[in-house]
């Protein structure tokens, strides 16, 4: 995912752009006529003469059958770079699709980070099998790189850098990059200057690079590099200092500290977009981030929080049981109970997202967690105060029950204060746990403010009502 | 925001690492003991000696009284990359607190982007003032920025950039940049080749100039830049542009087509994490993205959409109402319809929050919008069956009612595929309308699936168990 590839013609030449809707719907048109008479010349000049991220896109509007059609007709043929860009289930599928002589070619060439996601979808067989029939430099990075865990920096550097030894000048470097050529990763930042074992004593940007005499040593113009990468660190981690130190990339180095590769930017952005739809997903109870076409996933990805709620729904039944001889005998209360439930969740859910957002962006520690709790507490008095005389008021104009109104606006501005509480020290109480906030604390909130709302609403209706 | 600063002495030694959150912790007692002594050598030392990310860091860990005590103290001399990196509530507080001049000279140490974002949150007649002070070459690029509508290119962009024209050759190139030496933006990726009229005609990036031989012409080695971005496009989009095609920088141009600036995807990160922050507090109905400790300003945050939950709540109470004589004669039907309610909401929650972020990643184009929506239909009708007989099978356990199971199990079926195909279909149908999907349709889809849950159990019941 490099935005400069010599080897590539139509880059120099630059891609068709696709103006708007209507220019792209001609276009996906060619694509599919070009596939339903197999003319695999067209339909090969098309895709590759648009940028690749453009021609992925057209694959995944195609429909299922005609995706399937397109890739068994290409093969090997299918572009490496629209490959790559394809959407996580779609480039699933197609890797599904191919030989594996076919992925074992897209591998050989992609970078390998790209050829390294590649071999994550495909099952421990398969990707033996295709490793197998690699060139030895082409697998051993390959290799190791599925060595790491998933979803650390060692799974996410490329392994292709540039390095220089500290005694190096500017003049030597340029004329080293200038003898290696096209053998340079295509997209790089810093050059890292390394000791002889290896190890990263600096870097030095390529603009600083380019505007320092030729004469210059790498050692006396670079500066330090503030962050140390190691090939364990989570790519949540690894993300959060790309943003908050604003860097363009960063070298990733082993456990005994020497460089091993390399984290661009771009691929950070990735990173952050996954993290952030998990976090989206999750606090509605979806625990998969796939947006899949495929029913039966969706609904392996949905059923286990809507398990989750199935008993909790029915523990806050049981609290209403508790109360059926006030149900009975006042029928307003069974009218009027899900006011309270409703708005008490909503506080409650407000309070949830506002902190989920905010341990997420690492903004709770010490004193910040402190001053928000306290922030909840009066939101939740303030807020629940002016809902609290609102729905009392609606109330008394509904049923003309004094007594009525004053137990459900009570009862408002008890939960409120009780859901904005919960909304904050739930989610924290589950990071300090070490669990992701975003995960269970929605449940756990809202069957909160559910069992207070009709707790309280309830109780108060029984204490004062019914005497 | 760039990494390497020559003229700053700190970031060539190297900044002092903060390992844990003990050293954190430690290096804080000190900078609040060098306020608390008004120790301004040691405070300034102690503040510079950090990377100002942790540096600003530390300052949003002061106590708001030791944070205005710290501004005051050491107004002009407050370091501006520190200001800068500062969360918005704070520099907004802090901006307040410096005196004109002192903000006028933090706008002559930044870049342009920078600049721009310290004067947005000041207010008209005081940005006139602050304006007046500058030099005019300081002012200028400043107030053509403010000219351009908040969230656009022309706000974001810096106008500090690199281009050359189309006859230069490397080695040119890299001659004129060493002439040109500190003047040179501290960070960017690709120099821009420009015709006499400032139209880009291709760009160039830092690597290839790199590897190229100093006697090629830049417009032999150039490649297209695939994406046009004006000053007035919305910064949604201009995200879209970075992540779609990864980019590293791009060029900004005017009406004319003239480069007039240059976006870098560290500034595009910051975007990305600000629109996903709105997405995901506007899910929850949270109307400001601002994390204010401030209680009125989170009320005010908070109560628009509590207040259009006060209306559909008594809405669905209303529906309530229809079935006064059910209640009446059937208590366990109070007791069990949250549960209906609480289920179909979640599981419309679930299809909304998928769709809201397919809708944000731009995966909801015609034909992946018709095929999901089928999905939606279809995992509706699986899980509602499912839960349909789930929940059937404990309210017989607890009622040992057959009747009143079926009609339970039969409501929930029909409002997990009303909720569900809501889930989907709003969202649609707002951003069909150009309204902000996120924004409005939780409340929306919650009413919908409470006011079918009532209506389908308790009507289901009046019909069936009634008679």
């Amino acid at each position: 995912m490099t935005q400069s590839d010599p080897q590539n013609p139509a880059q120099t030449q630059g891609y068709v752009p696709l103006e708007d809707q209507g220019d792209a719907a001609r276009y996906f048109e060619r694509v599919c006529d070009a596939l339903e008479a197999e003319n695999r010349g067209q339909l090969l000049a098309d895709l590759q003469a648009l940028h690749p991220a453009d021609a992925a896109d057209m694959l995944e509007q195609l429909s299922s059958d005609q995706f399937t059609h397109l890739v068994g007709f290409l093969g090997k043929d299918l572009p490496s770079d629209i490959l790559i860009e394809l959407r996580d289930e779609y480039r699933e599928d197609a890797v599904e699709l191919l030989s594996d002589s076919a992925v074992g070619a897209a591998l050989e060439d992609l970078d390998s980070d790209d050829a390294t996601t590649i071999l994550e979808d495909v099952d421990e067989a398969r990707r033996e099998r295709i490793l197998d029939e690699l060139d030895p430099e082409d697998r051993a990075p390959l290799e190791q790189a599925l060595d790491f865990d998933e979803e650390t920096a060692g799974r996410l550097m490329q392994r292709e850098f540039v390095a220089a030894p500290e005694f190096w000048t500017v003049g030597h470097t340029i004329d080293h990059a200038r003898e290696t050529g096209n053998d340079l990763p295509d997209q790089f930042f810093e050059v890292y200057i390394v000791d002889p074992s290896f190890k990263v004593k600096g870097a030095v940007s390529l603009p600083l690079l380019l505007r320092s005499p030729r004469e210059a040593r790498l050692d006396d113009i670079m500066s330090e590099v503030n962050v140390e990468i190691k090939t364990g660190m989570d790519q949540e981690e690894v993300a959060y200092l790309f943003q908050k130190y604003s860097l363009a990339s960063a070298p990733v180095v082993d456990t005994a500290g020497r460089i091993t590769g390399m984290i661009t930017v771009d691929d950070m952005v990735d990173v952050i977009q996954e993290e952030n739809t998990e976090d989206f997903l999750a606090l509605s109870g979806v625990s998969s981030a796939d947006g899949s076409d495929n029913v039966w996933e969706t609904v392996r990805a949905r059923a286990p929080w809507l398990g989750v709620n199935l008993i909790t729904a029915f523990l806050v039944s049981g609290v209403i049981s508790l109360f059926e001889a006030a149900l009975d005998r006042i029928i307003a209360l069974a009218i009027l109970m899900p006011v309270v439930a409703a708005l008490a969740g909503n506080a409650g859910s407000q309070a949830l997202a506002v902190t989920v957002r905010a341990i997420a962006e690492r903004e709770m520690h010490g004193a910040a967690a402190r001053r928000a709790i306290w922030r909840e507490l009066y939101t939740g008095l303030v807020n629940g105060f002016i809902f609290g005389i609102g729905v009392g008021a609606i109330s008394w104009l509904w049923f003309r029950d004094v007594w009525l109104s004053g137990v459900i606006g009570a009862a408002i501005w008890l939960t409120f204060i009780c859901g904005c509480l919960a909304g904050i020290l739930i989610p924290l109480g589950l990071a300090r746990m070490r669990a992701d906030p975003a995960v269970a604390s929605s449940v756990f909130v809202l069957t909160v403010t559910d069992v207070l709302s009709f707790f309280s609403f309830l109780g108060l209706a029984t204490l004062i009502l019914l005497n």
